[in-house]
């Protein structure tokens, strides 16, 4: 649009006056800072991450979905912490200023900031190349953060939600698998639309040793607990695939794999795929109700797959025990 | 380089085992969240901003003044505020992992970011073209920040350090103007290496009743101080083009300009050139020796150009009262 300058742009997508600017906010969008009061006693967690066009979203994706998913992937690191989101900045590189884009991004935006009370504090507009930059700060009692780190032998690993419909879409998308429509559709939703687990990593303080979101793929982000934690873990392949909630469309009429690739196809989603912003989390079995609680009240299924053992390295196994092999890599920007 | 990793990357370049992590710093680079811990009874001063390839820097550009500038355009907000800085975030598009770019990138980043006690915390890293992203947090004492808000009628408006020396670098570079070697040198460090003026913004603290730093160019970014203040001002233009410390490069021998060509290409550098980093800043006459307190216990000059009135707009005189005409425009990435 023609003569939408820089502040005219924040001004009307991303400032809303009139409304309150969120607990501790004392000074939002619009000066050389913003301004914020933290909660007396409390630890601030925060996080940044950067999605680039072509690279983690289509280009001509959903402007809606894309404001949503830009938050959802902060918002899971503060569940994956435990922590209650406060307040996100936004840093956008835009190639040009489309009211068309903006304001379904910014309403997609925005919907996901007020259902969790994070507000738009600040941030920066520029022209280039597609890229958004957010950065996420939320609260948590001192002592009570899941860490990366806490893992201990014996412990279970459990899995929130569904893991693998992400990367599945993906592949149809690229014509490396296939879906019916409809089954495509409730995957793609999974790869644009995730739902950070904000609910559950607050309902988990207490009770988690340890805990990361799945946004590289199970392997590598359960890799980082182990690595953190000193510790080695066994999966159970056969019940991390059942975490794919497309398992059933590309399974034959008795809901069995007919052949060794869509096993190897959908095994493949579940441990590498990533992008479904689920919560791998690890709990001592005499935690076991609890963490059951915790999924209860926050509204989010949790399926253990596996344990925590003493020394390192990660073992997949099926369900008589049998040690399988495989080449599942987790995702890295620069591998 | 082969093999360098997305994790090996950040492990190389962006830790630094065995150093404190900074004051607060509970937890830093390498969870899903980074844990601060704030000073009780402080606000927190955040602010993001974005510099994208061939935009805000020269994709050539050396590396190690890069890591400076970027985290360097962070902390002039913070300055702008007031704040003491405290810690940073830091998310990297990159179009490959070069170990040649990296480290003097890294380097020149965490020099500045050590001379201000300014802890990286956390971030992240990708592959896209070339964009890098900081959020940095601060403190500052509740009331005590300057906002663009604060400016009255009869207040002194004052300027630190030089300005548009950078603007003038720019335009050698691009053939619109000439610069001797050694002046050409002087300007581009300007344009490449900018001080934020920290130990100012800290010392104009109950001082300064309203402060922005100059970073797309002082009529416009003093012009926001007049919007959210709802004041106008008036500016000595031969008092701003003192700031040039490129003046004397650009004048004849008698140190005064020749002709009107290079008087009007230095008052359009340091009226709209913006990316000097320098604040821009009111307080009333009565504090005007409290102004100049600061200003030498922060090492950091600072030049009267113009004072605040009611009503609204920016009126440009000479020394001789004469209104002066002009278009000049502050940058704005979307105009």
């Amino acid at each position: 649009m023609a003569g939408l300058g820089e502040f005219a742009l924040i001004a009307r997508y991303f400032q809303r006056p009139g409304r309150a600017l969120g607990p501790g906010v004392v000074l939002g969008v619009g000066d050389d800072c913003a301004l914020v009061q933290p909660t007396p006693g409390m630890q601030w967690a925060v996080s940044s991450d950067m999605l680039v066009s072509g690279r983690h979203f289509f280009p001509d994706v959903d402007p809606r979905t894309l404001g949503h998913k830009a938050l959802a992937v902060n918002l899971s690191d503060l569940a994956a912490c435990g922590a209650r989101p406060r307040a996100f900045t936004l840093a956008l590189a835009l190639p040009e200023a489309r009211p068309e884009w903006l304001e379904p991004f910014s309403e997609g935006l925005f919907a996901l900031a007020d259902a969790h009370g994070c507000a738009l504090i600040g941030g920066d507009t520029t022209r280039g190349p597609l890229n958004i930059c957010i950065t996420v700060m939320g609260e948590v009692v001192p002592g009570q953060a899941l860490l990366r780190s806490g893992a201990r032998a014996g412990d279970d690993i459990y899995v929130s939600g569904t893991l693998g419909d992400a990367a599945l879409a993906l592949q149809c998308l690229q014509g490396k698998a296939q879906l019916a429509p409809a089954a495509l559709a409730k995957a793609r939703q999974r790869m644009e639309q995730p739902t950070p687990r904000v609910a559950l990593g607050l309902a988990l303080r207490g009770t988690a040793t340890a805990a990361a979101d799945v946004s590289d793929g199970l392997l590598g982000d359960l890799g980082h607990i182990l690595a953190q934690s000193g510790v080695g873990a066994t999966i159970n392949a056969d019940s991390a695939i059942s975490l794919l909630a497309a398992r059933a469309d590309i399974t034959g009429a008795r809901g069995q794999f007919d052949s060794e690739v869509p096993y190897a196809q959908a095994l493949e989603c579940v441990l590498a795929g990533g992008d479904d912003y689920e919560l791998v989390f690890t709990a001592p079995p005499s935690q076991a109700t609890a963490v059951q609680a915790a999924a209860l009240s926050s509204g989010t299924p949790v399926t253990r797959i596996g344990h925590i053992h003493a020394g390192s390295g990660l073992l997949l196994v099926n369900a008589n025990g049998d040690r399988l092999q495989g080449n599942w890599k987790s995702f890295d920007h620069f591998a």
